[in-house]
């Protein structure tokens, strides 16, 4: 690589069912940055990364990009884009603004991602969601998100014996993790009971064990490694990164409960940023469904393939445990407003590094990776965050 | 810069009003670039930028950065994601890929730009190109493409007295460029009695003045300058690129007919390619609407303010002019898929340098200038092209 990038600050709207509409959800995330960040002069962005999957079925309105930055009084001078990769679409922000500034095409960049999925008619709201699927062929067949992420759970409970209190595990931990992050849209705890209880979406999918249809935006403040402590003490600096995927077809895939992709994204990763796995003390991962995350842990190396339900009902992922998982909420907690998520979780990470989290959250760490799918899963995207640059 | 990158094959599919739909496009497209570029092994195509502008709301379908390399038959196992900035587009694809190569984040890019616009219910389809504007700030007043563009000029006629007559000029001299040009929605050559005669749209502006809605694709595959000549004997290498914007809504522009963030992105771009205006041999413009062009030569300095419309009216725009404008036929001879022109005009560039376009359009070209405009004209982005590095 050839310039060394950071994150030096960040900011989150209230997450949930807002009354807020799409441009006050942009305002609320940007306020809180620009506060955050008190030493900035707006002029000095010269660069901007909106992240938004959807606007143009959400709130009928695309070109997302300059709306945006007018909602923040920024005037990008250098770069300005919109992203869009599904659920990943905010960390394909930080990823093209990561880019920009290792290149030299920009020195300061805002990336910022939002969506509003709550919208007056969700019978519409709900066939936009599904669009992130391949309509003709695989629509038509009912491949929705729970539809999709319940036949990887039905053929992971067949293949390894996972079973649905497991799953209900996740829940209960990220809903834990949720309940003390102000942010979050859910701060409540549940019980395994309440999961296992809870209406059936796709079996064996119930309410509990999928993320919330939520709003929300997160912004974010990049440049290079060299200029970080001109805005803060403690920049988040970005070690590595890596992608990988594998077709569109939910038919071209390579496994429904073996996701290769991420395997081969996870060793592309650390190899990006020159650790061993052993060096993770915090991960970020995609909760959209309580089944990913266990495919996650083992995917990534956190246990062996088939021991994800075991890594979960040992406490592993708790903070405390082995590597804390999602210890802002993940999706299951905070909800998945698709641009915002992957800004989000870089955000977590980032205030971990400069304990800004309740304490019952705290974790002491140096390295934390960020994980987001997209679509069936075909599409897997890794960021590593470090406190030092190595 | 960290490494300098190159354009090393292009290909287009036949723009239309065609019978294909959104993924034949891409496969037409995809299909000519693999055939350009006949030593490449696709596998090695490591990472992908698509650029579409809307295809939520012409396709009902999103993510379709997935969707596309499948349609390619590609895996890109570095970077994937789509780019979105209305009428430009297909240069933020471009711009994405270039920022991706040059920071050492990719080795091989495919970049495909497509969009089908002509949908069955084409008042759907209207509507949703309106939602490049503010639509409920600017929308709900009537601010679409034709009738922004019809403000500019008729400011620009009563500021410094352009004509109609000359803006029909451009009309003409871009649908005789086209007429060569098989790839080219519009094959027929005008007059400037039947610009005046064709029926009006938005006062002064008539059909003839207005870029056409247009089916099309076109890809093309980049690599890093040390690179490129594995793929072909004449890549087209990127010298410089440069951006600016200003606000979003029509009333926050700081002109109709001043364009100063096209005066400070023309400025930029020299800059960063290191070379000065007169070295440009060759320019494709943003040519959406017959004022435009007019407008675009004046802040380009190809001209003095003021004198877009004498100019043309001297041909000096013309082949064999001071300095060739839209070769190809720009979009108003082409027509204007939103996510396909920007990757079509670095094309025609390259299809010069290589000398491979129809005799009667060939230019002798060192160095070309692609620009595109997005939204009310509020962000111009600008890429510089050279037959050699500098």
């Amino acid at each position: 690589m050839s310039r060394k990038v950071a994150i030096v600050g960040g900011s989150l709207s209230k997450f949930g069912v807002r009354k807020a509409n799409f441009r006050e959800l942009i305002q609320e995330a940007g306020k809180g940055l620009f506060d955050d960040v008190s030493n900035l002069d707006k002029r000095d962005v010269d660069s901007f990364f909106c992240g938004s999957a959807m606007p143009e079925r959400f709130a009928f309105q695309s070109y997302v990009a300059p709306l945006a930055a007018a909602q923040l009084g920024i005037k990008p001078f250098k770069v300005t884009m919109r992203t869009e990769l599904a659920c990943a679409t905010g960390q394909a922000a930080i990823r093209a603004a990561y880019a920009c500034i290792s290149a030299g095409l920009s020195e300061i960049a805002l990336v910022l991602g939002v969506e509003k999925m709550n919208v007056p008619n969700m019978a519409e709201g709900q066939a936009s969601m599904a669009s992130v699927f391949d309509r003709e062929w695989n629509g038509v067949h009912g491949v929705t998100a729970p539809s999709f992420f319940a036949l990887c759970a039905q053929r992971h409970m067949l293949t390894y014996g996972t079973t649905q209190e497991q799953m209900a595990l996740v829940s209960v931990k990220n809903h834990k993790n949720s309940s003390s992050n102000p942010y979050a849209h859910f701060q409540k705890e549940f019980s395994v009971e309440d999961v296992m209880n809870s209406f059936v979406i796709s079996p064996p999918l119930k309410l509990l064990d999928c993320s919330g249809i939520t709003d929300g935006a997160a912004a974010l403040l990049m440049t290079s490694a060299e200029r970080a402590r001109e805005f803060t003490d403690t920049p988040s600096y970005i070690l590595g990164t890596a992608q990988n995927g594998s077709g569109m077809l939910v038919e071209e895939l390579e496994g429904l409960s073996n996701w290769y992709p991420l395997r081969r994204a996870a060793r592309d990763s650390l190899k990006s940023a020159r650790i061993s796995l052993n060096e993770i003390d915090l991960a970020e991962l995609h909760d959209c469904f309580t089944i990913s995350e266990i495919i996650e842990y083992e995917e990534l190396g956190f246990c062996e393939k088939g021991m994800g339900g075991r890594f979960i009902e040992e406490e592993q992922s708790y903070i405390g445990g082995k590597i804390p998982v999602n210890t802002g909420g993940g999706l299951l907690g905070c909800g998945h407003p698709l641009g915002a998520t992957g800004v989000r979780q870089a955000i977590e990470i980032l205030w971990q590094f400069q304990s800004k989290v309740h304490p019952s959250r705290q974790v002491d760490a140096e390295i934390g990776l960020a994980h987001n799918l997209s679509g069936d899963a075909n599409v897997h995207s890794i960021m590593i965050y470090g406190r030092d640059l190595r």
